[in-house]
């Protein structure tokens, strides 16, 4: 059976009206010769698992230190309600229609509540149906474990859960349908010129959503990518073709590479970042107190990131809100640094730009004729990575996007 | 193990100082050396499965034919909802609890979706989470085909949860809270000196039940007679000690049977009911009409009670709101009927009376006294079913009632 997978957000679930334009999508596929398996999120639910209903909200307003085994029970009700409700118009529409719990579905997991990871899909509930001319749709974000507990899959589970159907369905396509076109290159709220593109790597999509842009889940992504199943990730609002997701060695259109005539897919952004600048030498007695420092900071729990160690002084970033306790483990640990708070991490992604000389060079270009300063600068073989003040991000968003010719 | 099985209706569980209160009630039962498991209702949901909370109601105004398997899916929502924050609840009051859906708890269902029938109760879940100390609360209402599929156990579910799990873990008690001190010899709202009994038969409550009483369902009494599980209806808001229900031959404070000194237990009513009085003879041509008569009845799905076959006339009732329906198909047939619509059955049930002479003998002089007109009058060994017009049935329960001196 030629399987097609197709993912719904809870924005696209809210009304009548959107539910029966998801139905749509799903018919058509069924029209085009597909086979759907339909994956939703909760309605309400989009991205945050914990925005979900008014009902369930409720609940944890008043029971805010629910244990994580209840947790997940009452998140999964969401995701029933949701599934149920979409089963119901396809059937008002004349389709017969299951409906699947994640358990029921076969998504097997391990018990790590409200963070489980998928250990295998006993898909056979999902392929009796569908053999018997059923659309299956199927609770996203939920599984059991072996032995009967519900679990949920944590940021970004339905998309896992899509994509995880579609290794053991062997689908043809996972569509992740969301409110946008598809990948953008950059956010459009920010570059009015932005534009979806239209194919990019498993490995691209990966590490932009690493560097902020609110795309697919990357756990998704590699479940995808380990059985090359080709993701497209389109707009439930518009008849736009989406974002083809597919291996860097496809032929895609004649040309083998897909990627190596762009240098840079996609910019991307992260706020709400302090840089903290310590003064410690990195020679002898100095390595001893970088060691001490970093050991003092990972104790406290603080996560940081954006590491530079110079001779003289050693660099590196954490989120705003914990930057006044990172303060006073330095201190406590005899440390005095300076301290930058509202700053932003702007990103340039490409798996094209690996071994490409002057990627660097055309960056610092491009913000500086735009007097942006750079607080910080990094990179890999497929990001590059520019710290600049928070009030200087959008034009530095816009003005990476205009040297990479992202609008053309 | 001295298990107990608790059952809480939804109107116990509406806010946190009523389920504080319910977990009281728990506890106390813990502390008197019991192990307790409880069984909860949907919030909201007492009695008719079909008023359960908020979110759940929107979705089945907007899809009110939904299939009855996905409906019994999202129904089930319902009780994970209150059972999970059951189980938070004692959590919050320093006590383990786990909750465990009608699935993990081993309630295993035919696929008769809505109104599944328990087929057996797999508890190695509950006893090894009780084992370990927990308190497990079990979702009522709901259970699982082998295969699955998530089932409801339609009216009175919870309460044959409840029992089911009393009968599977050889429970000491089940105990039935609700909003009332037990079993009450009549509506305490109509009889201001209607009293709780102290004990009362499986059998009696089962009639008191069909009568009309607001008890606990028959299915669930009939699960605990089966293997004499003690059941006890007791009040969430009081500390009074409930009716306890048992076998007739028990020995209950020295006397062995229990309703020996009782004729009559309770005073019950069924309101809106419309008496049917056809002329039709009861020999040759006369039977072949009767049964011509039944049988369209019967096609036509009307339902009929209270039936007296006289010589020259048959009587029956149906309920009010299929009147005028029962009326059309008569007239097809072409019989015509006297009705009377707007009556009330009024019953007098007790074990008690049966083989005790005198009985109808009470209720009408009971009745005649205070002028109420016997429309129609029924018996049988352990109930007397007596027919009047609405407007007089309070007036009726009170005579009764005061007749066979209920209230002493």
């Amino acid at each position: 059976m030629k399987y097609i997978v197709l993912k719904f957000g809870g924005t696209s679930l809210v009304s009548p009206e959107l539910r029966e334009r998801v139905a749509g999508k799903i018919i058509a596929a069924k029209d085009e010769g597909y086979v759907p398996v339909v994956v939703v999120s909760a309605i309400g639910r989009e991205g945050d698992p914990y925005a979900t209903d008014t009902l369930i909200s409720l609940v944890k307003q008043t029971y805010h230190d629910l244990p994580a085994r209840e947790m997940d029970m009452l998140m999964s009700c969401g995701e029933i309600i949701s599934g149920v409700v979409m089963a119901a118009t396809l059937q008002a529409m004349g389709y017969p229609a299951v409906f699947l719990t994640g358990a029921q579905a076969g998504i097997i997991t391990d018990r790590n509540y409200s963070g489980a990871r998928i250990l295998q899909v006993q898909a056979k509930n999902v392929t009796r149906y569908t053999q018997e001319g059923y659309i299956v749709v199927v609770a996203g974000f939920q599984g059991t474990t072996e032995d009967g507990e519900i679990t949920t899959l944590g940021r970004g589970g339905s998309d896992t859960t899509a994509a995880a159907l579609g290794v053991a369905l062997n689908a043809v396509y996972v569509d992740i349908y969301t409110d946008v076109d598809g990948i953008m290159t950059a956010d459009p709220r920010i570059v009015a010129e932005a534009k979806a593109l239209e194919v990019i790597t498993y490995d691209e999509i990966c590490h932009l959503a690493h560097e902020g842009a609110k795309v697919v889940h990357p756990r998704a992504v590699e479940i995808a990518m380990q059985k090359s199943i080709p993701l497209r990730v389109r707009s439930t609002f518009s008849d736009s073709p989406g974002t083809l997701v597919t291996n860097s060695g496809e032929v895609y259109k004649g040309t083998i590479d897909i990627t190596k005539d762009r240098i840079v897919t996609g910019i991307t952004y992260i706020s709400g970042i302090a840089q903290f600048i310590v003064r410690i030498g990195a020679t002898g007695e100095g390595l001893k107190q970088q060691r001490r420092m970093f050991r003092a900071l990972a104790l406290a729990g603080i996560s940081i990131d954006f590491i530079n160690i110079l001779p003289e002084v050693v660099l590196f970033t954490v989120k705003d809100d914990v930057a006044e306790k990172a303060v006073k483990v330095l201190e406590n640990t005899g440390y005095m640094s300076e301290v930058i708070t509202g700053c932003a991490k702007v990103s340039a992604v490409g798996a094209g730009m690996s071994g490409v000389p002057g990627v660097i060079a055309d960056i610092v270009e491009a913000l500086t004729k735009d007097d942006i300063q750079i607080l910080q600068c990094n990179d890999s073989h497929t990001t590059v990575w520019v710290l600049v003040r928070r009030e200087e991000m959008e034009k530095a968003v816009r003005a990476l996007h205009r040297q990479f010719k992202l609008d053309q």
